[in-house]
């Protein structure tokens, strides 16, 4: 079996920790070195680290991996707030670093991309389509990040298929009674203690509906998502903006 | 066996016409008279109905009332749009006939009773509620009647245990995401083709939830709640506001 | 406000030291003893416990109780395993001691006692009915202890209505397919890596069903009930069986 | 717009009754011969039908699309029961008719592919899956048609991708009571007074689930897929078995 190198960056934070256990756990993967803030980056060249896990923060990951590309580290990265300019700025630095691969990966749950994905897919054979999430009420944003990325996936595969718009005959609403619109689509946030964070995608025709839930509980669910970063980021140089990428799906 | 004599009242309507249907199926029931609009009242005392299913319009629904309590004739009546005023003036009439009874049941679905029932019942245990009412997408008005009545009984049961207020760290929301509040107490409504008339009221406590579902298809489901106020009407005189009072639930 | 003086026995075990915890937070509750295997039971009344959590096993539990009621202490007991002779030992105690209470309280979880509850109530309304439990793949029992209850409340409701038969019309069945069959009821039992322990119970009617569903997440979710029973044995003396009697439900 | 000449083989039945209405209302088609039992298939060739949609039994189908692709007549057609020895028939057929194309599709839901496509899909991510399949108490067999394909489908992804084994450490089972096993998938079958047809996968991993549930209410949903297979036959030469291939899912 092929053993992979891996350091840990923002090893001290809750993902960080959870992921230093998976790792260590993984038969095919070896933890070399687990960074903190402060903590030297040139400890991953020390340790022979062959991939990065960034899980750090949007201040601190450009930083981080213009020094794992120059270094010849491949990196998966769990930070969110990535916009074109800076994604443009890591293309022009992996294009001096041929066979180095990233990945950015806003989300590591595999069941959250699935539902994305099929989501997406079911979107154009269907009349009708709403998104309830539900969190924990200590939760400060609504919708989710998930929810209007659904919204948005969802609303692109409608457009790209030319679908009519979705039926509503609502004239007489309370406000807030039908929810939010994100390009076109209403998505409703329900918060509930006992709640972690669920979400459900309803597609509806005449006579039938489709619906696609996702329930995630734990942190630790998102460790096979991480994983799955790193044993294929090594054979995939340049650029990878989303896990589904590695997921194989169509 | 006891046979109920039943005259229905805006018989050619939908309702109308799946009461007369579910009547003459009972075994204890026999249709004795269909009204329509224009149709003289006196036809009810000619063919011997003990009972009178109102299944007309609120402009329609008091002078028949009037009429049938005067003539010795129980009501069940499926109308909505009552107020006090309107109750009272029942009351009146009601006094001056000893023996008759009226049940106002603006709700014949036994299961939306058993639901509005039940989580007046679970409100007062459990830290956070919402509500979820999901209908066909040409429905007009959102919140729906039955979610409206819903939170209401959930509030007030919620005040008279003095619970605390439901937890809620939104602070950051897209118009509308969190549903509209009533009586403090959040409802969501989703339009999708396909559906029909479904709700769900969630309860949520720290490493538990409580779901009431009801899904409601077709109209069909009504006749059991008709025929239930029929066949205990005969026995209650005075006036009964609500089907919940003929389902012996406490 | 009253402050109950609360002793727990079997405090080292999971469901003990949680409800150390419980009792700990409560504002009208006060921890005054914890005793594990082999500690003496004289250190109840030496801290002035006016309240037993008795969460040890079935072979200790009769000892603990017996001395217990000696001693005037009221009783909380979560352990399984009553039968009617224990129960019947049980009484001829508390008769001796006029003024305390114990309760034997199999399951702690208030959602749990209102599917139970509720369920038993919604039977008799309806035509069909099934119970699908859903657990942890770790679980060596199926179908679970609740569902098992559940299905033999339904089956009575049923059977004091006089209820039909369940509709069934299947003749090609898969060996197991329907489920197994608890007094009538047919029971399903998935497990899942990634539940904990949940339950649906399905009613349906021509044209409408009606589905009450819960979920138990952590071993927190049964403190309220175990409060609750502390809150009310002070002042309900004799032998209560099942928490449900402390929900004022009905 | 391309006009698509459409004959209904079996026109009498629900489903072809229903499919008339639905050719009739498509802008794209037109409804030129509805055969029942008896007529001459020459009408198809006389009425100048492009495609013939067979909604006939399985002892006569074979004789229906003979007669078609010898006369140049595209063939959609929804019988159940084929085998490898009438596919390898209907090939040779096709093979001395090149341009003609057949489309064997035993179920028309768009809904119930989505649902077996994602479920084949979302498998080897999952460490468990289980299925459960809801139905009205009429029907004669469990588990579902549906939801044998999709334990097969769900199976052979497993299978392809080295899963281990689901957990499981059921020891105390009441007969039944974890359902049926269709190639070591468990399947339960509900059998419920107002459902239609409804089907769940569950799969989970530690910590998060995935849920992908079909609703099919009524036989108008299948009109969608039974077009879909009109408009994709007239461009798709020889056999295509399953609808699935004409969604362009992958």
């Amino acid at each position: 079996m092929r053993m992979i190198k891996v350091g840990v960056l923002g090893a001290s934070g809750k993902m960080g920790a959870q992921t230093c256990l998976a790792v260590q756990d993984a038969a095919d993967c070896e933890l070399v070195a687990q960074l903190g803030r402060g903590d030297d980056l040139a400890e991953l060249t020390k340790a022979g680290a062959q991939v990065a896990v960034d899980l750090t923060r949007p201040e601190a990951v450009m930083t981080n991996l213009q020094w794992c590309i120059e270094n010849g580290i491949h990196a998966v990265v769990g930070t969110t707030g990535w916009d074109e300019e800076r994604l443009a700025t890591l293309r022009s630095w992996l294009d001096a670093a041929p066979g180095v691969g990233v990945l950015i990966a806003p989300n590591f749950s595999i069941g959250a991309m699935l539902m994305m994905q099929f989501a997406a897919k079911a979107a154009r054979f269907y009349e009708s389509v709403e998104i309830i999430e539900l969190h924990h009420p200590d939760k400060v944003d609504a919708p989710s990040g998930t929810a209007r990325r659904t919204a948005e996936l969802v609303a692109a595969a409608r457009q790209e298929a030319g679908s009519v718009p979705i039926p509503d005959s609502t004239t007489d609403e309370l406000d807030g009674a039908r929810g939010a619109q994100i390009e076109g689509i209403r998505v409703h946030g329900v918060r509930l203690r006992g709640l972690i964070a669920h979400q459900e995608v309803l597609f509806g025709n005449e006579g039938e509906m489709l619906t696609i839930r996702h329930d995630s509980m734990s942190r630790v669910s998102f460790m096979a998502g991480v994983l799955l970063g790193v044993r294929r980021i090594v054979d995939t140089p340049g650029l990878t903006v989303g896990l589904e990428h590695f997921m194989d799906l169509s």
